[in-house]
């Protein structure tokens, strides 16, 4: 399937895959669009959920607007997901996808020019549209943040001393028609190249794309190595270069078919307080500092779409991704790096935010139970990927689904015991956990806490829910009955069946011949002789 | 409404509520029946479910019976359970119901005669329809079980000292015309009897009753103080008294629309092995063994319904069953025996078995958060009501849904440090928990190891996922919004929501009035005004 050229394609296809919805009515895109957007994060299933595109937006004070708005159009759900990433709809096909983009990251491809180009403000004319307030950008976690959010940009910079370009998605504000800001952490790429600026006394010269091809976007959310540029990943994705054309102001270059990118310079010298902000753990950002932008120059398509990411109560577009990422990520580690090929799964979890979370799907090879050291090599070893994630860490046998919470909980009811298979670790962080410590803690010492009862930083939790000898079978019919059974199920029109794991019984290991002898003679209607020897074992009491 | 007087006038009212299909074509009461039955608890969502009735069983050598079989028809889920109940599909409601029960007994009203005396086999003619071979009783946990399982039985027996009577439901197979047996374990009230018989050297006399009215199966099946009549809690439960008739061959009543009654005697000088059985923990029972039972008269209705229950993998009838009776006896305890009124709601899971896992459900009181003492003091009491369960507890704040794992996940992520929040507790036991220990040790020492590294017994953790201080709000649109965007959600035609908890923010006490302001002035568009303020308070750096 051929690459999606810019958004406007991407729209097309998942509209005709049923997975956009069209809202044609006037939308206050300040009080009514992300709480419509949000409802669907917390009352459909997952296999129903689609983007939206708003037709027609206006404002609180009668404000109206040329372009639409596109919102959580680029994961709400793992099906739409996969038809951004252009594959199957499977975890499988979308690790692949992804592990094939690092493999063959493919340079972007300079133009002349391209569609971004059809109006460009500049100058003089920079504010004859009304500068950013020209577009229809919303406020997202109404009731708590106080100014249009802009969601899904795309923001390009370039190392100062080596060259090397970032694209990275950070959260703004409206400011002004001119003004806005980045928050971007401690640890965001962009802040080194800020950093690198400031140390020069220079102002970072930056341009912040709304709504390239969908490949580019995926890839500005990613973790991503510092040095390797997005454009080349998002180019391997694709399976095609992207295709850039030079800023009109800063020397960067972006992708040619985007929306709008907006070009401007980040002060070094000063930050600014960044407003109230709805984020993937759940809570509500406060107190943190965003870096300012102005804006120099602003080029976009005809009738652009304002392109809107929804990152904040998980589930959302973010977690959607992230747990895919962040199980390509670990799978790759445990296994590769790790040396651990038992690891068959690993899932990770909307609720915790497609981080703290993570269950590790063990598999036997060679028929054997996986041995207790390998199943703690796999859970320590799953703390090696960051400071502060996974926060609990589960280990299941093969037959346990990882991804349903009810059937990790069966494991944990029947195969852990907590004082012999759960191990606490200290020394770690936690970003934006708020249970590490109150907000009368600075912010360090809530991510590090040190001085709490003498113990050291957050902590993880490991839990071994695997079995540690033979079990008898699990307590369902065997395969061939179920099976038989389903056809007769289907034969009769019930409802249809979506099997949860397990739906048969298998044997683990304690299961006596002379039950199995018995089970076999009962299969064939032989109670008369079972029942018989049944009853000579009568024991004397 | 008025009480059901028989198992048939309730299969009625669940068909009218299309809980009940109706199985028309031949099927193999030991090869097809049960794995149809088991498909649902494992293929469809539980408000999808319903009981099954089956109207044409045969055998594996062509045999054909001459009634029906009714399998999970009690409570394959909430709603239908509701329904067996008479009451509002409600979890408050249930509980009222089975509270009301406890409070009002009614003892059960004798009748000179009733349909299960319809046909009547006894003496020379006790074997003239089979004995127990005349009713189709299916095979269960096929491909282990090897024989037809008595699942429905409630057992009726007396004190012999003190001639009170007991109700039970106890497990047990077919092991001839006129021989099956019982599974009771050391706990049952039944064998309380049966040792008392031992002691002097008699007999048990029993009745095993088959499709009595849904108050006695659900009153059979729950757990009732030793000395309680199951039979005048079952009155309370209808609302009328229970109608017995006299056994003919031993002395006790039984009800009397029951469809079958086996009359019989235990004996107490032996026991014998208990053939392998699917269970409630989701594995299958080995190495147990079960009191012998004798037939000596059998009486029935025409045409009479085998009641088969379905206890095995979770969630099953049992489970549907369990997890309420033990919620209502664990707010009871937490709240009345314990006095936390903090405690609001207290969920337990299928896949613990509705025992082993359990989440409390905290308020606040006065508008403050709940202390932490008050916390520990419910997990800690959690764990009074029985030597083994819950193994895990969690306690959770207000606005999570405690019967939602995601939720509550979601808790445990971002509200709870491992090192601090963690407790875990040993000398706990662990029946049918193979977790404790491998079957190379005995069937005790795996329910309370003493040996097995210096560590006694089991154990339990508990877990508190409450926040310890103030947290700033959910990252989601507050109530006015999310309710606005609902209205034009449904004005728009868009798939039916069903909202998961929490489906808008509030704030937790971290929501400075600088901020309060501003997403008031927000609300209002004053967008201008806020960013002015935000660019003013610029911080050199």
């Amino acid at each position: 399937m051929a690459a999606y050229k810019d958004l406007r394609g991407y729209l097309e296809a998942l509209e005709k895959a049923g997975k956009l919805k069209r809202i044609r009515r006037a939308i206050n895109k300040d009080t009514e669009l992300h709480p419509l957007v949000r409802w669907q994060f917390r009352g459909l299933d997952e296999g129903e959920r689609f983007g939206f595109l708003f037709d027609r937006l206006v404002g609180t004070h009668g404000e109206s607007y040329n372009g639409a708005v596109a919102s959580a159009v680029i994961a709400p759900s793992l099906e739409a997901y996969a038809i951004a990433l252009n594959c199957a709809a499977t975890r499988q096909a979308m690790y692949d996808r992804w592990a094939e983009a690092f493999r063959r990251p493919l340079p972007p491809k300079r133009v002349p020019s391209g569609p971004v180009k059809e109006e460009i403000h500049a100058g003089e004319g920079l504010l004859a549209h009304g500068g950013l307030k020209e577009f229809p950008i919303p406020v997202t976690t109404n009731g708590w943040e106080a100014l249009p959010r802009l969601s899904g940009l795309c923001w390009v910079s370039k190392d100062p001393e080596t060259g090397e370009v970032n694209v990275g998605t950070y959260n703004g504000v409206l400011l002004g028609p001119l003004e806005s800001c980045a928050r971007v952490s401690p640890r965001g790429h962009m802040r080194i190249h800020w950093q690198k600026c400031k140390g020069r006394g220079v102002p970072l010269q930056v341009a912040a794309v709304v709504g390239p091809s969908p490949a580019v976007v995926m890839t500005s959310i990613t973790e991503i190595p510092y040095g390797v540029s997005e454009l080349d990943v998002a180019g391997g994705l694709a399976g095609e270069p992207i295709e850039v054309v030079r800023c009109e102001t800063v020397d960067l270059d972006v992708p040619a078919t985007a929306e709008i990118v907006l070009e401007g310079e980040i002060p070094t010298d000063y930050v600014l307080p960044d407003p109230a902000s709805g984020e993937h753990t759940g809570y509500t950002f406060i107190d943190r500092s965003a870096l300012a932008f102005h804006i120099r120059c602003i080029t976009h398509r005809k009738n652009p779409i304002w392109h809107d990411l929804v990152d904040q109560f998980p589930p959302s577009e973010s977690s959607v991704m992230g747990n895919i990422n962040r199980e390509a990520h670990m799978i790759n580690f445990l296994r590769g790096s790790c040396g651990i090929p038992q690891v068959k799964d690993v899932a990770f979890h909307h609720c915790g935010g497609s981080r703290r979370l993570t269950v590790i799907r063990l598999q036997d090879l060679g028929g054997t139970r996986t041995s207790n050291r390998t199943v703690w090599q796999a859970l320590n070893a799953s703390l090696a990927v960051s400071t502060e994630w996974p926060k609990i860490a589960i280990a299941v046998d093969d037959d346990i689904d990882p991804w349903d919470l009810d059937s990790v909980f069966w494991a944990i009811c029947f195969r852990y015991q907590p004082h012999r298979d759960t191990h606490i670790v200290q020394g770690r962080g936690a970003t934006a956990d708020q249970s590490g410590g109150p907000r009368t803690l600075s912010l360090d010492e809530q991510e590090y806490p040190t001085n709490r009862s003498g113990l050291q930083g957050n902590s993880s939790i490991l839990i071994d829910a695997t079995r540690k000898w033979p079990y008898t079978p699990t307590s369902l019919p065997t395969k061939k009955y179920m099976e038989r059974a389903r056809e007769i199920w289907e034969e009769e029109g019930l409802p249809p069946l979506k099997p949860r794991e397990p739906w048969h019984g298998v044997s683990w290991g304690e299961w006596p011949e002379s039950y199995r002898r018995h089970a076999e003679m009962g299969d064939r209607g032989e109670f008369d002789k079972i029942a018989e020897e049944i009853l000579q074992q009568k024991k004397k009491v």
